[in-house]
């Protein structure tokens, strides 16, 4: 007897499940459904639709070889029947059926399954502010909003827009907003700084100085009031707790929310945020429905707890793990560490575990520790600054995640992703240290960025290296409180401006002269050792110290560092 | 009581051990000697100082910082004397002092230590035969090498050049000679393909073919038998036992021999080709002395054993260990998985791990198993392909090895350094299927290539996936061997020709159509399908078996790997 599937949502996970079920069991019967009529679609390339990079929302429909994936494909190249605008109403777990209706005709029919498989995605969060219904007011979760956003970008004269939500999503149709189009861009974010659940603040703020050199106007901290309209209920304003801006166009990027509302009717078991819970084959409570991508709960490889995660790369390996196991396979899906990446204009962001701050909201004793490389050898004439964040357990020197921010080609991932691989293992520093990453001048150095970001976090553990954060060293600078005195290890000719901007407080002693001129470095005051990355000031730092150098301090990045922050030292 | 320690090299082990050392141990006295005048440079760029990325020797001697790393840079800013141009010429491990001669004064000195470090080297392998010692006939295993062949190149008339040995070297001095000085090159490998110990043949086919488009003459499978000059001595010709080639320069990059005379002398401990054998501190079988770099033997992740591996970037890591150790830390050194990457024009190739050929030698069951996709999301405007490669020990699923072709950028490192960074860890084919690499289109695919690979992989251990090899499907197609019938499930328009040219064996069904044009495959003939990349000819052949064909299998790689390969079924 052929096995009955059926599967709820036709966009990343749906049809994957049904795709690789039927090519390792022919004889299964895979119907899936979906209120909507576009179906398999890439919607992460919804804001490179916006932005025009995908020339055409069909792009985003087709396979690599160029052809629609529709019902009409799927029945004949796939044997995978697909109801599109059609809507699941209700689970019957008794009688193993699905009522569903079709949106076309209002006929209602009931599917009977020996397998449920629940795609259903997620739903936009959406704030609880007046306004949010007002015209020109659009959430980005699905192809069909992408498609009245660019309708909007197009037939209208929007001159100021407005995103809610510094997220991933936020920031690339920021970026496609003001890039593309010439559109003076609002990004509005309630917390403390962009990206803010991946991020900490001190990497965040490269990208949000970036967004501001491109023209974005960047609110942290921020909060919506409401959104105003004109009298033909078209927006017109978005008012924040500090301000009101002009907005003919309002994207909201808030979040998502799982949409599990069927599941949860059906008395499945649900997380604390609504999230489908599931085991390690991504069954639900009942055997019989599995259920995966943006609606699911997650398993955390490092802490062990459920996480919501709804990533369309997720969505494909739950499906291929859920096809699988339901074939008699011994596929599992162990869980997820987070890894993220985004292109902001010319930067790349990723990551990968727990920042700094969510690692210490989850129990850990997180340090992080930055350094300043290049992504390739520093003779490469092509190279360019790579920022690795690394945030290590003090308790036990365990990685519990990484954070980088370069240009927008690969090398951000090269490093983020070799340590996203190993996360499950639970490395140590030790292990990013001898990290075996492949070398070539053109492509790395011969000890690696992610090697000395593994050796500098060593240091840090180990207490060689005593670092002074790039705030710290900016407030006690500009505070004078201790009176510390910086000692600049660049050449003069860089130095030079510094030390007539801030005269008794800033020291110039190029790094190869140290030793020879040490008698120059007072004794009585507290020391904070800079240099352009950071490598000299914490080999000058170390060398003080062995010479009785009690209060001395290495200003973590160096001038590069501030630099990529925006800070300028010399500015008004 | 002070630490004295001495180091024997002074170019990339030793500079790391002498520098970290007086970081942890302040109070260390460490002398660093080095028969040259030429210290602590990048050997590694040496091909791209021949090729004029590097614009001057110098750079390859500098900080990242600009300043020259010379004995007065050691002295002033590391605390450390470097006696250049001082050979050592014995170890007395009795009375721990090291006998070193100035080699300009002639001057002997014994110096003596608590500590010994020996960073030796690598000598070339010279090929036993006539004329390697005829003008113009360089190796290239220093900087000064480097710096006669750049003044060979320049200062006179050289139109033709052979290099001898296909490595890494060979393949980067061949690109330098042919590209930037439009030198008419030959790179003569004795083995059956370049990069002979690190890629499978079906991979460097593909640098094979490249370098022959960039009109590099390749010459695999053959050896030198002599090298003959002119009258006055200069090279002339290189003779093979095939042909004679003519060479205005030879370049001799044929591997390298560990330097451990010194060692052997002194009776420490060696493995069977001359490297000194170490413990997982890096001593040897004096406690008292470490070694690393060039001279050593590594031990390997992958089988256990012992294996040479004389890389830059090892040297730099085995000079932190050593340090470490030394001042009584817990460094160590596990072991190493052999990563590796090269640029040879515009292509990257790169592997960690063992190649097959390489893990049948030594003993495992391996597969191989190569797979066709796009770097990117595959409607990305700027995607390249990918071909990677994945060895896969049969009787456990255990990865062995990765290798990938790609275009020049970081693409190809971002999936090999993943893999090289879990091989430790022994993983099996599905943690490669849920590998979390970080996902954005402009980064990857939401089911990367990577993963796609380890998909692919248990797909044909699992016997749903019927290979046939791109040799295999050649031959057959060219013997007409068994009459297969190669069922090609692109658009018609391609495959028009094809179907043209090789009438009853090329039968063209688009993928999607295959379902509702089943009868036009006849059930008497052996099936092979094919397509663009591989997915449709997988699914296809997928599909056929489950309808009963019984002979049916998928061509690796589609006609995108045919075309990567040179490899011209339309050609004469």
């Amino acid at each position: 007897m052929s096995l009955k599937v059926v599967i709820i949502g036709a966009v990343a996970l749906g049809p994957k499940v049904a795709c690789r079920l039927r090519r390792l069991r022919p004889d299964a019967e895979v119907v899936v459904v979906d209120q909507d009529s576009f179906i398999s679609y890439g919607g992460c390339g919804i804001p490179y639709y916006l932005s025009e990079d995908v020339p055409d929302e069909s792009s985003l429909m087709k396979t690599s070889f160029h052809v629609l994936r529709d019902p009409q494909f799927f029945r004949e190249a796939k044997g995978v029947t697909v109801l599109p605008r059609t809507r699941a109403l209700r689970i019957d777990r008794e009688k193993k059926t699905v009522m569903v209706q079709d949106l076309e005709s209002g006929e209602r029919t009931e599917l009977s399954y020996d397998r449920l498989v629940l795609g259903t995605g997620s739903v936009p969060a959406i704030p609880p502010v007046p306004g949010t219904d007002l015209e020109n007011v659009y959430p980005v979760s699905n192809l069909r909003n992408a498609l009245d956003i660019k309708k909007t970008i197009i037939g209208q004269e929007i001159r100021h827009a407005v995103v809610i939500g510094g997220g991933a999503i936020g920031v690339e149709v920021t970026e496609a907003l003001a890039d593309v189009w010439g559109i003076r861009t609002a990004l509005v974010e309630r917390l403390g700084h962009v990206l803010p659940q991946i991020f900490d603040a001190n990497m965040a703020a490269m990208a949000e100085h970036h967004l501001r050199e491109k023209g974005v106007e960047v609110l942290t901290g921020e909060s919506i009031l409401r959104i105003e309209g004109d009298a033909g209920g078209r927006v017109r304003s978005v008012v924040t707790d500090r301000r009101s801006l002009p907005a003919e166009l309002v994207i909201i990027a808030a979040g998502a929310r799982p949409n599990s509302r069927l599941a949860q009717e059906a008395g499945l078991a649900c997380g604390e945020g609504g999230a489908i819970t599931v085991d390690e084959f991504l069954r639900t409570s009942d055997p019989d429905i599995y259920a995966g991508g943006d609606c699911i709960e997650n398993r955390s490889l490092l802490t062990e707890a459920a996480v919501y995660a709804p990533l369309g790369s997720l969505a494909n390996r739950h499906g291929r793990v859920i096809a699988g196991h339901m074939a008699g396979r011994g596929d599992r899906f162990d869980g997820v560490v987070g890894s993220f990446i985004v292109k902001i204009f010319d930067l790349c962001l990723a990551s990968a575990g727990l920042c700094q701050h969510r690692a210490i909201a989850e129990g850990f004793d997180a340090e992080r520790v930055l350094t300043v490389g290049y992504d390739r050898a520093h003779f490469w004439p092509e190279r360019s600054l790579l920022f690795l964040q690394l945030v290590v357990d003090r308790s036990n020197r365990r990685i519990l995640g990484i954070q980088a921010v370069g240009k927008a080609n690969d090398a951000v991932a090269v490093r983020v992703d070799a340590v996203a691989a190993i996360l499950k293992h639970r490395p140590t520093v030790e292990e990013i240290s001898n990290l075996e990453l492949a070398y070539s001048p053109p492509f790395a150095s011969a000890m690696d960025s992610l090697n000395a970001l593994g050796n500098t976090a060593a240091n840090l553990l180990d207490g060689l290296y005593r670092r002074m954060t790039v705030g710290e060293a900016l407030e006690r600078l500009r505070s004078e409180e201790g009176n510390p005195l910086f000692l600049d290890l660049n050449a003069p000719r860089g130095a030079a401006p510094y030390v007539e901007r801030y005269p008794g407080r800033w020291l110039n002693i190029p790094y190869e002269h140290l030793s020879s001129r040490l008698e120059e470095v007072p004794r009585d005051r507290t020391i904070v050792t800079i240099c352009d990355s950071g490598i000299r000031s914490y080999e000058s730092q170390v060398f003080l110290a062995a010479k009785g150098y009690g209060d001395v301090y290495a200003m973590e990045g160096g001038l590069s560092l501030l630099r990529k922050l925006g800070e300028d030292l010399l500015g008004p």
